[in-house]
């Protein structure tokens, strides 16, 4: 059945015949492959352009950034699914991937969905502080979270932070986002009642969008960095398992609380 | 409950505490970002060891090589995944990531395995020629497909092959394994009847564990960089969708073959 | 790390000893296998309570009604993941669940919080038609979809409404809910200019909260449903394939509209 | 692309039309839905053939016993994974399926081929405890595990095994498959030198084998009935969230063994 419109059907992505494939109008066997690094081809994919060195490097820096921060839950989910199921790493990693959602690794799209909204808005003339005063006091009424800003564990700073503007910095990439980015910073003591330091979810996008890498492709960069790391957990735990241990201390943290039948002794 | 032997308690892979975020041992903030490319931090990920620019040179070759082929199987479900639930991104990679099995993106893995055990069995003083042939004659008496031969489209040759072995070659890093892999290619007609030549699921192993790259995580390279290809067709599905037009296409295909109720007109 | 608040740390559904496993409160071994259908089984797990035969009666109804529609797109990316990765049947049923998203199956979920929210908007003394014109019109302003209506191919009519409404009647489970969506099916066509016809996923929902099953766990139905269906599907794909076929015909129908290298022939 | 043979354009299993819905040839809406349990529809969507009322009883019975058994490493990462991505509950029930893998749940489906493959030797004349010793010694020397026997927590037996057969018995379905899994229950201690109580996955394919259900589908019992109990945690989860405890829990008991920076302090 023909669901939806379907005005379309093209892509612009890659085509091939037999003896060449081509990547975004590119022959990938003479002109990508030992040419562009992985970083740059990436980009390439999501853009269509070949990425400046600069924004390269800004890249870079956001996915190495965000690959790895130890035992968060998805990479507890997914060395748990690989223990129960060590035929099908691509389904570990699949769980993995799983939890990078609203509330942890995919709050880097929320900010960036944020910094952009209050991009256009002083696109319309309003100073930054006004435009990001307008569009929080938007987020507060309509009891939206605001994404990219404080951290479970790194609460005074997170230290990616300070880096990623840095290097930013160095790329001569930073720019009106980063400049948002901090505004709200600033401006969220006034309206949340406490400070809640800038995180790595709401660095990435604010260097990434100055940078000019598209809004809407801004969730994959957490999902393709962590899955590197995930790679590496799931190589640990084919080296020596885990995931058995962890999912015994989460089921040994969780009382049980319904009723028993009578006699039953927990 | 307590599931098989929980010796081990341990992770090497990283850790934190507020300041600090400690990634294989180096600071993330201080020593990683900005100074790793996102390839150089994968392999450290993986092995615990930044890798030479050699090292570095061949893992980026074989992630830009394997990335992207247009509408592959796993693209086309990723993208139908995501026309269905346009709410959960992170979904749609998975679905497309489920897709890198036995059959397709995982033959790197099975064709790594082929080339180390040949290796192994050479180690015991065979010459390769004679390792190749012992392990080819297991492998066809078990029936055992032998993985990393052989493209649907490219049949005389994987554009991507030659251009693989060039960049590990001016590396300096081919070696045995690159060897092994033509030496299969080479006994294979003798062996099957028919020539099928080496594809990129075979070239990607050869030049990897020529590099030093674990045989073990071999499976996570068409994994990390199909994400990088998912992620750019998520981009353009949510710029203009073809998920559904393809599922139509895909249901046209199909005949109903069963039984039907009296009346019932198609 | 400690993420968001942890107050609870208790789960009310299942516990264990050695001799004994209680599910919501009854020995399972002793009370509840050969006791209960697997439907019955289903409302007291998600409920904690053993549904009357006439609760039976309709969720089993709404459970058969969306089991399977053919080659829809979750069908589709399900049996080509499998195809791919035939060594995990579980990712091949992972994929096809993750289609069951906003736009498709999910919408179960949707019309139930549409329905839910007209009741309540009943409950503080409006008619139901001044309910349902109140928050029609809050959508509509707000630009959201109002779910549970139209349908691609059965147009006039979905055949599963109106045996779902009979089932829920004979059964004595109809009530405001399904008054409620034949309402809005009413005012739909002042609203938007068009007849669409109350869907499935409309209907299920209507009926289910009539019956007194948890709005929260509406999109459980579709799920649930459909992996029944999706395990049918994957044995006919062992049995004989047409993952590939399937893919294969799903990307002829894509054009390439980007550029290519000087001489490249498609 | 064309992967592999495509002879084969066909299902049997559902067409439709704009008026009627077809499923294993019969009118859905007229036929199906309030004349069969949703188990009986399941046994229609993998068979074609509607089962008898004691197929349907094993069937169900193996359903409930499989459901649910607290938190267990599927759930422990489907409840994670929600707590992470509460956007996407399909993603969360994706996650916790992926976890019936070929160590935990999929283990039925393991001891189902067990038991096929002695049933067939039994088949050519010989007895089922001469069966039973060739195909356990020739597991032995592939270095096989024996699936369906041993369980971490239900060591001297499994609650649900006793009472999986007793219904089956009750049905009038037990037959050679419960012999067989008994009578390798018994064989065990000589073979392994310790005593293993037949488990739950292994009573499972025992009935469901002796009432008929085809073997190539046993992998789909316990994903579907955890697809159930996934449910009920996941609306739990929404009520009262515990996922991130868990996984703080399951963090907490991992030691970081690696190196650490200079004047880094955990």
């Amino acid at each position: 059945m023909k669901i939806g419109r379907q005005e379309r059907h093209s892509s612009a992505i890659s085509t091939s015949n037999e003896e060449t494939i081509v990547v975004r109008g590119r022959d990938l066997a003479r002109d990508l492959i030992g040419t562009l690094s992985f970083t740059e081809h990436f980009w390439l994919l999501v853009t269509g352009a070949i990425p400046s060195a600069a924004q390269c490097r800004v890249l870079d820096a956001t996915l190495v950034a965000i690959a790895e921060h130890g035992m968060v839950p998805s990479v507890v989910a997914s060395r748990m699914t690989f223990a129960a199921a060590p035929e099908a790493l691509q389904g570990a990693v699949a769980a993995g991937i799983l939890g990078c959602g609203s509330v942890i690794l995919g709050s880097s799209e929320g900010a960036g969905n944020l910094f952009a909204a209050i991009a256009k808005r002083a696109d319309g003339g309003a100073s930054i502080a006004h435009a990001a005063q307008a569009v929080l006091n938007e987020y507060r009424s309509a009891k939206r979270p605001i994404p990219g800003y404080g951290h479970p564990l790194h609460k005074q700073f997170d230290p990616r932070v300070q880096r990623l503007f840095q290097i930013a910095g160095e790329a001569g990439e930073t720019g009106r986002h980063v400049q948002i980015a901090r505004e709200v910073e600033g401006q969220l003591p006034g309206l949340l009642g406490k400070r809640l330091a800038l995180n790595v979810s709401g660095a990435i996008p604010a260097v990434l969008l100055d940078a000019g890498y598209p809004v809407a492709a801004l969730k994959g960069i957490p999902i393709l960095a962590r899955t590197a790391g995930l790679i590496a957990h799931l190589l640990e735990e084919q080296q020596h398992a885990i995931g058995f241990v962890m999912s015994h201390a989460a089921a040994e943290a969780i009382d049980y609380d319904g009723e028993v039948p009578a006699g039953f002794k927990a």
